[in-house]
């Protein structure tokens, strides 16, 4: 069994944002399947996806102030500069962070462990609406 | 074909871990497909999986030198501080380095590069027993 | 549906390269596929896979000029020091970026969005012809 959804995430501010409740939300065909996979895309080169904790802001927070300080703004060997100060900087963290995440799916649910949620990585400062392609695959 | 199996990595210490042979001795159905995917995922926040050379141990403590350097403990910044000063960095590991790996199948047998093995990236100074889920599909 | 193919990149200089154009003319099979997964895995250790800006160059150079400076050569750390300067950088370069890419197949296509491309990241000076597994999924 196969299933494709796009999903438009409404702009978020520039940070990480939990959307796992979304993807969910979206695909109902995760519950029919006892084992497969959940794909999730984004089309877009300024943000990411990524897991990490889904309890704690700070942990979202922390995650932001790190990635601004090790992909820092205004670096003086970018060329790379006429779309905004933002615009660079959020080219490498998705890259460094990623464009896709991939979920085992078990009897009918996104076999996350207990702490894990899916991050989007919103790495402009007005990166506006975000759109996703997830896969859904299994049997 | 879709299988899929829980693998219980026992305790290692931080650090980076060849984890290739586990993964396939645990993995007996890869031998029946002549071309597929192995998707091995970590159900954990503070740990990670990538592949990297399979050899020569000093590329796996350099790794490791490398992401303490670059993913500092006790950043000004950090607000997430309360369960010890390893985690933050762990987690910032975690997503850098990502969730999971996927592996081509091919003639029955994992198609990685000659120098390729998995890495467990134990980002926590007592992590204990990491999960994974390993999920096969072929044909 | 399964498809899966074996793909000799020419050598090219270290730095990010776009190749999108050669992955999809050597898999006419995603033309086939309504909905599906493309699945492009590089063999090495030194080299790495990731989506960025299909555009402007001066994205690859700044990709290039920013991991070059947050992973550095001759860190006083390392001990993997024997193969030359540039290849310790180049394993950490290649598991910060990854190994391989996902993406969704849609309608015959690649569900890339408007400027997302693939890029090689060849991370040393001289590492020569790459080899990569591509694998196609889907129905």
């Amino acid at each position: 069994m196969w299933a494709q959804k796009t999903i438009n995430l409404r702009a978020r501010p520039r940070g990480f944002h939990l959307i796992t409740d979304e993807i969910e939300q979206q695909l109902p065909q995760i519950r029919e399947l006892s084992v497969g996979l959940a794909h999730v895309f984004i089309q877009h080169t300024s943000a990411s996806l990524t897991l990490n904790e889904n309890a704690d802001p700070s942990v979202r927070t922390d995650m932001e102030a790190h990635f601004n300080a090790f992909v820092p703004e205004r670096a003086p060997y970018y060329e790379h500069i006429y779309e905004g100060d933002d615009d660079m900087p959020a080219h490498i963290k998705s890259s460094t962070l990623g464009s896709s995440v991939s979920i085992p799916i078990t009897n009918g649910r996104l076999a996350l462990g207990t702490w894990q949620g899916v991050y989007l990585g919103e790495h402009r400062d007005h990166g506006g609406s975000r759109r996703l392609v997830v896969t859904i695959q299994g049997e």
